[in-house]
């Protein structure tokens, strides 16, 4: 492969060209054959629509030749292939190798990487089975009515989200090995009908009130944990891991043994792969960042165990075809478009943030993974070799479910004076069954006409007299949208971003995959809870908080 | 009272001395001594610190004369003595007014308006305990177990965060009247000893799917729905009352009278006033904004149902002694100090976000409320007289709670190229008993070590020959702590934001009371679903969402 170019954004010529560009005025250029020309599949059954987005002919070209000049097709094979894009900790980045080979695979120590993901991924399979089916049990031999993962950042909000998001679908879906598992006796006293999902719930916080909260009311002989942290010494984590252990104790009959009631996800030499006093562990690895994890174990276990490996599967099969489809040429690559369009309104028009805003309470948390994914990714102020950047670089991300945003925030977005670009998410069909007719529609029909109302509203605002009843429009949304929100478009839609994320790191020169913003605190921290000398600083603030 | 001026803030003096101030950087300023004296009570037991901020005795004292200049004090006194300062609208302002009489009382049409709110709250305490003790049950004949409020935007988001904040809280810390109640016999079938609080469960979206993850599980027969509109008009609100008498009508006995399942929250003349089918009904009215009716009946109908009337009038005691401390002189006034600040980082320094981080996972969802609060109150591109305004606004809230949000977008916050200004939230005590010392430190001082470790990283910054490793520090951050996180200190902690942004629209010399910027957003939601005539733009996207 030839060697790549690597260079900052704003010694780029095409970017030089598209400054000199006249700015497009969204209001003026939308119309309906735009709408219908604008748009491309991002896998999984999704459709990119960028009508709303502030470009045009001109200036999508002039991003073509911008991604061309930074290169991003070749990054993006250079890193499907195994290079060591994460420079800043010398780390190949092989999160789309546990979704499926994009290019050859890549081999370490003569391993080869994607046999060792899907081995991951079948062991699980196997463990959630056994889980599902009562084979395997808790230490007192009752059933695993609920799984609590342990975890913080990328271990916590991806899976988060993508559990949120799945639930009522599998719930109302059950493909038919879930069934027949379904069927099989369960020990449960519940009087409700067997379930052929396991009812998740997340410990993330270091604050002990959390812990608190998610465990009330579970029963802990029927109660298995996830402890996820790739190093295996995460502050968080392995202190809730000790909160867990001590609240089965209490909690449960003296014959109980906690930790075969967890079973870690981790790195292969971590602390936690070591003891083998836990039920099970399954293996991830350094090329794999935690803003990226959720398709591998640390988000393939918990889906697996509550939704069957079979819906986990579906997600990893949409986040391939995403994948494939951000290795195609520009013109036919939504995540790159998406990618390029979005540095544009950063680095030329000058908006400081985005939102995403899905129209599906399911995703309800999948803004706050978002928020990691970029933030965590692109919030960065040297490029990948450590030098300064000129430009602003990564945005601020935020957004809560449609239609709620827009009885909270979206009076700013409409009248507010700064300019944020929107991100929309929409499906054609809702999850449940649960819907009704009320004055003519149906609630599913309410919810995508305001969603098609809001996208116009924002771009083509509307003149009023009353300065206070005057909408400016112009304010730029890209709509992504689909059938329905099911484990494969969920995939899909999830990659789609990763990959967007990415290739905006490429356009910014930056190193997407460390965190280095993440130490500093945690150095003080340490300082703090060590007993050893503390800053006066430190000491100040210590001490109004009672530390 | 003298007449008012209202004048936009760049025509005062004060702020053009502001601009013409060097600027501080907080990491030359931060010392023990300014921790020290740069903090003031708050109300509630909080105390609001500020030494982190970018500010010096110099520009605190422009702050005070801008302050002055622009009447904030004065404006605070004609908004609770009855002026109309919801201008848009024609409405007076009296959110204050529900939780204590500030100076002398509103009356309207000869009623006394402390009397009308004292008296929804009294009625709503009657009510609360006679379902709380089981005299008011289910229309068949059964004690309600789970109270499901049905509202969106100020009537959804502060009572659920109100609600989480203090749930933890009101299990552990059962007043006595309530350990009364715990011990009257419950029909309840639950092997779990008697709970002194009723679970409480929100739905929001208009998106069916919401609905139905809510209600999966609930027994109709035990099932207390709240339904808040003032308007009694809300679409999303409307179709879920239909949702929820559906369910019980399916799931319920054919005996069960669904209306009998639910109170409404309202305006008097509205059209749930209007019908004597429902269980009962306690009423707001237009001078309590929806974003400012966490205090009213919006939140306390539900805050009463779970958690006892009691635990809701501490909120209303905290609440009020953070706006007796609104009315102090600048010096001694926190809301209106943060105010002047957050205006100085806007418009002086240019930064265009804020982020809401309390280390307390009770709080999960403040900063959603919060977001709402700030961003719908401020996001105004025209003045109270509806003259645009050259200057930008309220600032993009956002924020979860730390320490997630650190093993998330922090590294944008620490490294990334824009400056973010941070309101931390910290409080000595946990509300559970649950913790536990691991690594010689408990969970708690975990958390708090933290909260010191992030304000000092930021402010402090580190250097480092290692660019990638350099923390460049100059980022501001607030503090706001207190004790423990209880009824009072969360009544304060929500009034001193209330207030913080209502002095800041003094200072931008906007509207904070409307949001007319909802309104384009509905017009064209009915024009889609009232089978008219549709613009072609509204046609193309809601041809893609299959509306």
């Amino acid at each position: 492969m030839a060697k790549l170019t690597y260079q900052q954004l704003d010694r780029c010529s095409a970017f030089a060209k598209l400054r000199e560009m006249p700015a497009v005025q969204v209001c003026n250029e939308l119309d309906p054959d735009r709408i219908a020309r604008y748009e491309l599949p991002a896998g999984g059954g999704l459709t990119f629509n960028y009508a709303a987005r502030p470009v045009n002919e001109r200036i999508i070209e002039g991003l073509n030749q911008l991604c061309a000049e930074q290169e991003l097709r070749e990054q993006f094979q250079a890193l499907h292939e195994g290079a060591v894009m994460n420079v800043g900790e010398q780390r190949m980045v092989l999160h789309h190798l546990v979704r499926g080979r994009l290019g050859s695979d890549v081999f370490v120590n003569g391993r080869s990487q994607r046999d060792f993901y899907v081995e991951q991924q079948e062991r699980a399979a196997v463990f959630a089975h056994g889980v599902r089916a009562g084979s395997i049990k808790g230490s007192t031999g009752k059933q695993f009515q609920t799984v609590v993962q342990i975890g913080i950042g990328g271990s916590d909000l991806g899976p988060r989200a993508l559990y949120l998001a799945l639930k009522r679908y599998c719930e109302a879906h059950a493909p038919s090995e879930l069934d027949e598992e379904a069927d099989s006796p369960s020990p449960s006293s519940s009087s409700r009908s067997p379930d052929p999902t396991l009812e998740a719930r997340f410990i993330s916080n270091v604050d002990p009130d959390d812990a608190a909260a998610v465990l009330a009311g579970l029963d802990p002989e029927r109660t298995l944990f996830i402890l996820v942290s790739k190093s295996g010494t995460t502050q968080e984590t392995l202190t809730n891991e000790h909160l867990a252990i001590d609240w089965m104790k209490r909690n449960g009959p003296r014959s109980i043994r906690p930790r075969k009631h967890m079973v870690c996800v981790t790195a292969e030499g971590s602390p936690l792969a070591a003891s083998d006093e836990y039920l099970d562990a399954f293996f991830i690895d350094d090329y794999i960042g935690g803003r990226y994890s959720g398709t591998s174990a640390v988000g393939g276990a918990l889906l697996s165990l509550a939704f069957g490996p079979e819906a986990f599967s579906q997600v990893l099969e949409g986040a391939h075809e995403a994948d494939k489809a951000a290795t195609a040429p520009f013109a036919e690559n939504a995540a790159m478009i998406d990618a390029a369009i979005g540095v544009y309104e950063r680095n030329v028009l000058g908006y400081p943030s985005t939102a995403v805003l899905p129209y599906s309470q399911a995703l309800e948390r999948f803004p706050a993974h978002l928020q990691q994914l970029d933030m965590e990714s692109n919030g960065k102020r040297v490029d990948r070799e450590g030098t300064p950047v000129r430009y602003p670089t990564g945005p601020l991300v935020f957004g809560e479910p449609g239609t709620n945003g827009q009885h909270s925030f979206y009076q700013l977005l409409h009248q507010g004076t700064d300019i944020v670009p929107l991100q929309f998410i929409g499906f054609r069909r809702n999850q449940s069954s649960l819907d009704i007719e009320v004055q003519g529609s149906t609630s599913r029909e309410k919810l995508n006409a305001n969603l098609a109302a809001q996208v116009v509203a924002f771009a083509a605002g509307k003149a009023d007299d009353d300065a206070n009843k005057h909408f400016p429009g112009n304010r730029p949304g890209s709509l992504i949208y689909g059938e329905e929100l099911n484990p494969r478009s969920l995939g899909a839609l999830l990659a789609h971003f990763e990959n967007k994320v990415m290739f905006q790191g490429f356009l910014w020169n930056i190193n997407s995959f460390d965190q280095e913003g993440v130490q500093l605190g945690k150095v003080l921290t340490k300082q703090l809870l060590g007993g050893g000398e503390r800053s006066a600083l430190l000491a100040a603030y210590a001490d109004i908080l009672g530390v």
